[in-house]
């Protein structure tokens, strides 16, 4: 066969100056012959967009640098990579990006979660690709396996552990019995929270990951809107010390899983803390590492386990985009779109299966166990352990339920709640179960 | 843009009729409509070559049976899956198929660790896909993850379990102290172990995953015959609580590393028995798991977790790389070849860097603590520790050396052994560090 005929070299746009832009600036410059070998071609940067062209960007050689994105945009570029974040400009520089023809790989999750469908459809329309493995989960390789690998497989649950400022938080709480806020303040002194950390310990990062994932994994169309989500921020001292005792670890898990109900098929998505038991491969996850946990009905258990954040493993996942959105060009083929939606039904959270933990204070006197074993077998909710701590006023019990369905489930802890001997509600996790 | 026109249907041969062959049929007929939306073409499986077509095969239809294999293969077919395994006929049977200009997925692995390269080279020529992603670690999307979305990164080094029966057996002799012929014994009872265990435990098994491995993770040709193989018969019960008593797991571990020489960079592959610490993602893998740890330049650590064994998981694997296959045939492209091998150098296993955990049982008299530790500083390996435990006959030496060249430790093996004091070396285990 006669050596193919070296195609022309392809054009990358960068459109963001930031530590993840300098350095995917830097990889594709210093790893180009690397590169080229497994591309077919050569990739060269020919533009970096940034607010301000005149400040010096460390790693981006200053000609390159602009602050005109639509005219670096109208240089017809091969491949396009956005890591501005946040919904616009980058929504409007990225629509105009693949309706001019070029591939877009970004690390946008807030884009993605939001705006992914319309996204797709330009894509699709314009026969380019639109990649965002960096998008979830920083540098784990995750999104494409999802897509490619266990393409002939069909995936039941996914649970992950996606934000590393929250994970580092709670493996804290476990391992010094901090309260949250002590903990969160040594995670931003740290630098692994931000001065504002709602974004992370309300859930709400996370959540745009579990729309992304619950999309892929489900042909589905799932946004940001779609998740139900609850943080943090309410996991105290005495909810990790009392999983501890009962062998579970404190995860902020985002979970999307199929839900085969008589009325058809549907997607529950969602974000909360969650009891995962010790013998879990996600409870080894700890400090700022993230993982996703993945079932599928063939392959059974997989995980993807790797740095959530970073400027150089976002870099990695970004090249890696690039070099598959390069490879397509050279090959002139597309990945797979989004023909194959089978836009299941997105059902709101009482319609999940879950396990419940209840940590009450009541009063301790007799048949308190009665009336409150009473109002779980009420609702249909079945109860695995219940387990009395301390004497008097520091009476505590601390139930474990089997799976039930989760609106009968808060609906028990709705009628605790007003139930005369309990004093308090100290806490309400969802539990997992053992997943090996 | 105008819809594109509907293709005709792409046409599967599968070669072999087991279980997995048998599941393969299923997902492809059960699946049929979401794989034809996701491949943007129908799946027919056109035939199942088996040796003997007169057996009934439970979940394969008796129409599709042949024992003509060659003739199968002249029905010119779009895609190839071969389930056979061993190297003939399974090698001039791919061969044949890709020449025949079919895509050809298979499970094979210690076909493409002896034929890797010739199988590439006629799969580029022909310009069609050859994939096995379910050769290494089962159902575990990996090979795809390596070669793609790490793609734009630098790996250094591989570390995998991905032999099941060996970590099942390792994880019982650590759960219950029993010895490696009890727990082999167990391991056979339970299915785990086959009646002739040698495959796996001596190691080979795993060896022909760590040339692939490699062979991807390098891009460099690593045959079986290039990697250094320890099995884990040797591994004691004493070995095992003595490394747990430190705060490791002994693991069967299959290493592919890059080496930076002065003289140029090179490629170590090695199967060998391993102390891993408490605290690495890869203790966490217990019983028949598999788990491939990767570390690379900017990503950091990666770790890809699940069943490395079994039909179903298989089959998952399998339908993976046909989907893959499928679509490059209706997009006309396929997935990127050898050209960018960098053919390094594999280098002899003392080039490697490693620690060493030595256990000695020594004669309890004054200056043999002097005497040992004298053999290592001759060699320039550095102590990390030194216990000595019991005493008079029973008197052991447990000693972990920080890393260093593995051929001078190997020399200080060596030399210990001719140690007059030495009564016997009862283990000598390589070890890695906290890799989190």
């Amino acid at each position: 066969m006669a050596p193919p005929v070296a195609p022309q070299p392809l054009s990358v746009v960068v459109l963001g100056g930031g530590t993840v832009g300098a350095q995917v600036v830097r990889m594709l410059t210093e790893g180009a012959d690397d590169l080229a070998a497994r591309v077919g071609a050569r990739l060269v940067v020919t533009g970096v967009g940034v607010r301000d062209a005149g400040r010096e960007r460390p790693g981006i050689p200053a000609g390159l640098l602009t602050d005109d994105l639509p005219a670096l945009l109208d240089t017809d570029p091969d491949i396009v990579v956005e890591l501005m974040g946040g919904i616009e400009p980058a929504r409007e520089l990225v629509l105009r990006a693949l309706k001019g023809g070029a591939s877009v790989v970004t690390a946008n999750k807030a884009l993605i979660a939001t705006e992914g469908a319309a996204l797709h459809a330009a894509a699709a329309e314009a026969g380019v690709d639109l990649s965002y493995e960096a998008a979830v989960a920083g540098a784990i390789p995750l999104l494409r396996p999802l897509r490619e690998s266990l393409a002939g497989d069909r995936i039941r649950r996914v649970l992950g552990i996606v934000n590393g400022t929250t994970n580092y938080i709670l493996t804290q709480m476990d391992a010094t019995g901090a309260s949250f806020d002590a903990a969160l303040a040594d995670a931003q002194a740290l630098g692994y929270a931000e001065a504002d950390p709602t974004a992370d310990v309300d859930g709400h990062d996370a959540a745009a990951k579990a729309a992304i994932l619950a999309s892929l994994a489900f042909h589905t169309r799932v946004t940001l809107d779609d998740v139900a989500v609850q943080g943090i921020r309410t996991v105290s001292a005495e909810d990790v010390a009392a999983a501890r005792e009962m062998g579970f670890d404190i995860k902020l898990l985002a979970v999307a899983e199929l839900i085969e109900e008589p009325a058809g098929a549907g997607v529950s998505v969602r974000v909360h803390p969650t009891l995962v038991p010790r013998t879990h491969p996600l409870a080894g996850v700890r400090d700022a590492f993230n993982a996703v946990f993945v079932e599928a009905e063939a392959a059974g258990q997989v995980m993807f386990y790797g740095r959530g954040a970073g400027g150089r493993p976002t870099a990695s996942a970004v090249l890696g985009d690039v070099v598959a959105s390069a490879r397509n060009r050279v090959t002139g083929s597309s990945e797979p779109g989004e023909s194959s939606y089978a836009e299941l039904p997105v059902l709101p959270i009482g319609s999940a299966t879950t396990a419940y933990f209840v940590h009450l204070r009541v009063l301790d006197q007799p048949g308190v166990l009665a009336a409150v074993a009473g109002v779980f077998a009420e609702h249909g909710a079945s109860i695995r352990s219940m387990t009395q701590k301390g004497e008097g006023e520091a009476a505590e019990l601390l139930i474990l339920t089997h799976p039930g369905r989760e609106a009968d489930l808060a609906a028990t802890v709705e009628q605790l709640r007003r139930l005369g001997p309990v004093d308090a509600i100290l806490g309400v996790m969802r539990v997992i179960g053992d997943g090996r």
